[in-house]
């Protein structure tokens, strides 16, 4: 296995990620929360993982969406940019309202070996977000710029279609639009679009195989998995407390142990 | 919910820690991984919460029982040291050969509001593991020293005793042997020790309840619930590839978002 040096990716892996925004199936995105998670997920077959900012912050104990993990999302960016496999970051709103400092950030983490970065409007000024996606395009060149609104999110997704186009036009490879299930509704929005539609897989809502039917072709899990991986702590301890034997699978401590990152 | 304050913990706090050892039940150890998973396990009840090094170390990509995570450790125990739990670090062999270094952590750990750590003699010279363990109550006096010996954990149990004697006349408050599962060895090593016997919880192994039985005051899990964390979110993202509807507890965002850490 050949991992990618730790410094900026070569163009080759920029394009491979690129490229699967536009493969036969979409492109299905776990994301991590640190390392152990990430080559955990990557041995599934993943070529590519994106990291959680709700994870990354509730790891540290620091507010998701509130600019306070700069420094710990960028430490793993660093722990995984070597890695075999291709890293997208989520980076909540670039920790700042100055597009220089949110260019300068998404160059830290593209010299990391990030080839993708996440980039949500909190549904700020849309000029702000443009202006920051442009700033980021011209630092980072090569790294694929994921524009998110959350209109979804946070509203009730009115004004969708203008911000896109908006980050579409400061030069947003692709926009994410979390929050979004209704499959007429992406596919309405896909018409619109000549970027490829990122939306959030949601349990108990639309199936991958829908969400592609409907024209998706990035489908991430956001905190899912981080979720899911509090809770099932949640029910091992409360097993062994009854006296029951935990359930489910359990990687031993060699297997764990084995996933420290390439040197 | 009064938090500790973020700064040597008051007498109190240690004697509750190690009044756990002593009380009608043993103490179950939970052991976190990080600050999200921490205030997570202390939300079900438990008044005491471990780390696990293990998990500390995989998630900063970083080998378990190398000295490689001093500051990631030190990092997670100053996360969770200002939170309304007691705070029982594992400190692998104290990051370090020399007694006076281990020392240091020790008192940097207790500063950051720890009321326990773990030393494990990882089966090197005893008296160089006793020469730490009286460093560290040297150093800091108030702080919970759980000695393990590998006896167990990587060999055929051999010189246990003779370690553990060494370790409680250098001044352990406790003893841990991982790998112990035996009920029958569990019960005579309680009878020949002056301290509370910490055994490590195996699946499929006894029970609480028959550790409990056989004399042990504190069992601990390992990285048991950090394993559990990682297979729960292998087994949620093949689903999602599957088009079945993932499975378990599963915290929401607005959950999780809230454990960030006491100001």
């Amino acid at each position: 296995m050949t991992a990618h040096p730790k410094q900026t990716p070569p163009a080759e892996a920029v394009s491979a990620f690129a490229a699967l925004h536009h493969a036969e199936e979409p492109l299905l995105l776990p994301n991590a929360w640190d390392h152990a998670s990430a080559r955990f997920l990557a041995g599934q077959g993943f070529q590519a993982i994106g990291t959680t900012s709700l994870g990354v912050a509730a790891a540290a104990g620091l507010p998701d969406g509130g600019a306070a993990t700069r420094e710990e999302t960028l430490r793993l960016a660093v722990a995984l940019g070597s890695e075999a496999f291709l890293l997208s970051v989520d980076a909540e709103g670039g920790f700042g309202d100055d597009p220089d400092e949110v260019a300068e950030f998404s160059r830290e983490l593209h010299a990391a070996g990030a080839v993708g970065i996440n980039l949500e409007d909190g549904l700020g000024p849309v000029d702000r977000h443009a202006a920051k996606i442009a700033a980021v395009k011209q630092a980072a060149p090569g790294l694929f710029v994921n524009a998110r609104t959350d209109t979804h999110w946070r509203s009730d997704g009115d004004g969708t279609l203008a911000r896109l186009d908006a980050y579409r036009q400061a030069g947003a490879d692709g926009v994410f639009v979390p929050g979004l299930t209704d499959l007429r509704r992406i596919a309405t929005l896909v018409r619109h679009l000549d970027v490829p539609l990122n939306v959030l897989y949601s349990p108990g809502g639309p199936t991958v195989a829908h969400l592609a039917d409907a024209g998706a072709r990035r489908i991430s899990l956001g905190s899912l998995l981080y979720r899911r991986a509090l809770g099932a702590a949640l029910e091992a301890v409360a097993d062994v407390r009854a006296g029951r034997t935990p359930q489910g699978v359990t990687p031993s401590y060699d297997d764990v142990a084995g996933l420290t990152k390439h040197p």
